[in-house]
């Protein structure tokens, strides 16, 4: 059923087509929206206001900044000769998380992907390459997830950093940590068999 | 791990404040909304704007309206002398959906709630009460949940209302369309029981 009360119908469809919001959470989180004090609505447009205003690409690595250049990147404590290439930039935040990795990324903002029509130009390689050229860089890690996608980009960018004489690497496949080996699928098994190291 | 981009820290805290949305997901939607084409976010934002700039209570039976009056209170059409009283707005939409009911609503927007501070005072009983006064209102409905306010609110409303002529009935109890016996739980199911008619 269409709502009679246009602004708020208009408001459904704006939830909705946020990813993973299906027509009831778009309802619940509308009707939420009118609910609430009118200073949290208004704080809450202008938190998506304010993000899209203030941040943007990092001008060296292409992850989200407030500023010309992100964290990471204007931090003389990193290793600026190790890069490790991600496809966005919630996988920055992943490795973050570890609080072992010392070096600095490259966010490739997508993957290259024939099916979908998106080539190496459409992607942050161009910007990588420019940075390999004047920075020092000692390696590239190649961190793009193991699917169809992921591998083929890595696969693309080897062969076009390897010639430069850079260290290319991979991360490690295998068993994930707290994992069980009964529901490991074959592939991920095999590897980890593969890669296996001595004790 | 903390982002060390405030405006999108901000923009994630945002989202994980609304009901049913958490860590990851305000983190995911967060990330989506920078990727969108400004206009989209901003169009996102204008609508959460401006439904809380037009969307007022509709001045006779307080569901949400654009206008003075509701698209129902302002229909010649709907029976008048017909009053379902429920709890929120959507409730109203649940019934709207039916397209079998004739007459108009009362949005009461809350329950009568003792556990949490919530007397009669607070939620939109006095609305009621005028409207009874000055139409001539021939039957009204209980349409609160079956729960425990619900219920509360529905006895206390119905004691007050009777005294004043009306005719004040509650929605049937019974086993839902298309349930399973089974699962019925065993109050449902005295209810259904007790409520049997003639085939």
């Amino acid at each position: 059923m269409a709502y009679n009360v246009a602004p708020l119908q208009k408001l459904i469809e704006q939830f909705e087509r946020l990813p993973g919001i299906g027509r009831k959470s778009a309802q619940r989180l509308a009707f939420h929206m009118l609910d609430v004090p009118r200073e949290r609505a208004e704080e809450f447009a202008g938190a998506i206001l304010d993000a899209r205003r203030l941040i943007k690409k990092c001008a060296v690595c292409q992850n989200l900044a407030d500023s010309e250049l992100c964290p990471v990147c204007s931090d003389p404590k990193r290793d600026h000769s190790l890069i490790c290439v991600v496809e966005d930039p919630q996988d920055v935040v992943a490795f973050e998380r570890t609080r072992e990795y010392p070096g600095t990324y490259h966010v490739l903002h997508g993957l290259i992907s024939p099916m979908e029509g998106v080539g190496p130009d459409q992607i942050c390689i161009r910007e990588l390459l420019v940075r390999l050229q004047g920075d020092e860089v000692r390696e590239v890690i190649m961190a793009t997830n193991p699917t169809v996608e992921g591998e083929a980009t890595a696969m693309y960018l080897a062969r076009l950093l390897k010639p430069m004489g850079l260290r290319v690497t991979r991360l490690a496949y295998g068993i994930p940590v707290g994992g069980s080996l009964e529901y490991a699928d074959e592939v991920t098994l095999f590897r980890a068999l593969e890669g296996r190291s001595e004790i």
